[in-house]
């Protein structure tokens, strides 16, 4: 548990990096297999990624928990969402009753679904005109984030639900990264063009509310970010403490992670982005804090919805890592070149 | 069962369409579920496609089937694969052992793997100086691909395994399409920049010999393809038939269905392509043949991977779609635009 936000920087920039043991034997084990070198593209880098954060040559994914932490907005009294704010717990229910889009997938892909709501009857603050959080509050719901991470999770997916939280990760983008206001604000739900030139206005008000503030990005995620978002925050922050890969889920998600990324630029080489959402600002977003993303599949839900259809290419990744024959167990006749490989890398891993 | 080209011609020509009242239902159903209209983004198109195609409102993928064709290649002969022509033989070995990528994939996403040998000991004629196949060859393999093709799968996924047929996938697309055989010309297993002009050189000469029967589509399947090409081409007549969607692999695949584009360009509708292969021909395949890629892996290796990848998505397009709840289910707030939508849809179903 954090006590101050001293603790939560200190932990940001700790130097944690993937097993090189691991690493050499899963890299090894893809050029023995029975397929041209390189020929599953992606699924072979996954696989390695894997393997080196979870320290295991063979990686495994029998215990994947998608956390989605829930939280409410001030600034939604301007209006900034198609959805009014009870949306966000009505979902909430509807995530426990099993009705939601992240439902379906959780039980398609394997996974256990863990929804955390964070003082929905308590919105932030209206970042427009004051600091969403207070400290205390902020490193609350890091902690909450933190501790939804178990130690025995093989990969976590993340995800948010929250009425307004597009206009917080707009505001948080542009603030760390510069800008026109317009560029980071999309259509969230389903804006028309006038309410997004309205959602816009508001965001660069706020972010010149704080313009003193944009050179930390601890303090940015307190002052325009929301619960939710801190709790994603922090649970990265868990998870590459305990070497626990991480899938992302969109702009709102990725947004929560862009102060960490701010603060070390290497602290982000635990997550993968899942997928290219259409919220406007997530393609800049990714390149920015330098995430490929694995799949474009135009959602713009959240939930971490795009995560957990991610999830399903991981799965692949491992399946066909862990379970192919190597040519010499099928008897297929290999290429000198490949061959050639073998004896390097093998060398290399001692 | 075909018993002549013009037969098969005219099978490939028939109009056969999707439903229309499955097509309205299953529109209907996605404006009602919780979740922002068009938030699923792709996974809502491929629920419909599906829909329309299995003439169900709510489609099922109970029994999916993954068809690999195998065959073999009289162009082989000219070294045009890293690999030698015994590794087709070997690799359906593998198959059958359940040791390669295509087998882990059909496991971890329910599919049933029928693998198919085509006459693995006669390879087709070296196309660079005569047909791949006489007639006859090209209507026995086209039958054994359309009889693959069981009447209770809801869906297929279709892929191929034949050292040097991404050759005959060149020549294809070149033959119909025209450019210059280098466009057409990647390094399939892994060929290096000198291999592969020489390869391109090969297909140059190829299609030059077969330069006054490039008009007909057919013709270009029996003299550039393979038997497996001309297999899957008779499994999408089949699927089309029956009204069974398809999931398409790779280059090779796509190439062999080019010829069905070119006789008839809805016959494909019927299909999707699973994935943008790396092999460097298949980008411009797809766009000629107007089919988007659902996925891009980096992946190139054939054995029809990358339809079943892409499986994985089609699978969560159905579970979101027949599983989550409707806002009126679950008492979510809806957004008035959205209710409007309801009632517009409504109406039109009727």
């Amino acid at each position: 548990m954090f006590s101050s936000l001293a603790e939560i920087k200190q932990a940001a920039v700790e130097k944690i990096i993937p097993d090189k043991a691991a690493f050499d034997a899963a890299t090894l084990r893809q050029t023995l297999l029975t397929k041209p070198l390189g020929s599953l593209g992606k699924l072979e880098e996954i696989a390695i990624w894997l393997a080196s954060w979870q320290q295991n040559g063979c990686p495994k994914l029998d215990n994947v928990d998608t956390i989605i932490f829930a939280g409410n907005h001030g600034v939604a009294k301007h209006g900034v969402s198609l959805f009014p704010a009870e949306v966000t717990k009505q979902m909430v229910t509807n995530f426990k009753n099993g009705g939601a889009a992240i439902n379906q997938l959780c039980a398609l892909n394997g996974t256990n679904l863990k929804v955390i709501e964070l003082d929905l009857d308590k919105p932030t603050q209206d970042f427009s005109i004051a600091p969403a959080m207070s400290e205390a509050e902020l490193i609350e719901a890091i902690n909450i984030g933190a501790s939804a991470v178990s130690d025995d999770a093989d990969l976590i997916t993340l995800g948010e639900m929250g009425i307004s939280n597009t206009s917080s990760a707009s505001a948080i983008a542009m603030a760390l990264f510069g800008g026109e206001a317009r560029h980071w604000t999309g259509k969230g739900t389903g804006l028309d063009v006038h309410s997004i030139e309205k959602k816009a206005e508001i965001i660069r008000k706020a972010v010149g509310f704080h313009e003193d503030f944009r050179h930390d990005p601890l303090e940015i995620l307190r002052r325009l970010g929301g619960r939710e978002l801190a709790a994603i925050f922090g649970a990265v922050l868990a998870a590459r403490k305990k070497h626990i890969p991480v899938l992302l889920d969109g702009f709102i998600c990725c947004a929560a992670v862009a102060p960490l990324y701010m603060l070390n630029q290497s602290a982000l080489s635990v997550a993968m982005a899942g997928h290219l959402s259409m919220e406007i600002g997530h393609i800049s977003l990714l390149e920015l804090i330098d995430k490929p993303p694995l799949l474009q599949m135009d959602m713009r839900l959240g939930e971490g919805s795009g995560a957990v259809v991610a999830l399903s290419i991981v799965r692949a990744a491992v399946a066909t890592h862990n379970g192919m024959a190597t040519f010499d167990e099928a008897n297929v006749s290999n290429i000198e070149s490949n061959k050639n490989t073998e004896k390097v890398n093998t060398n290399r891993a001692l």
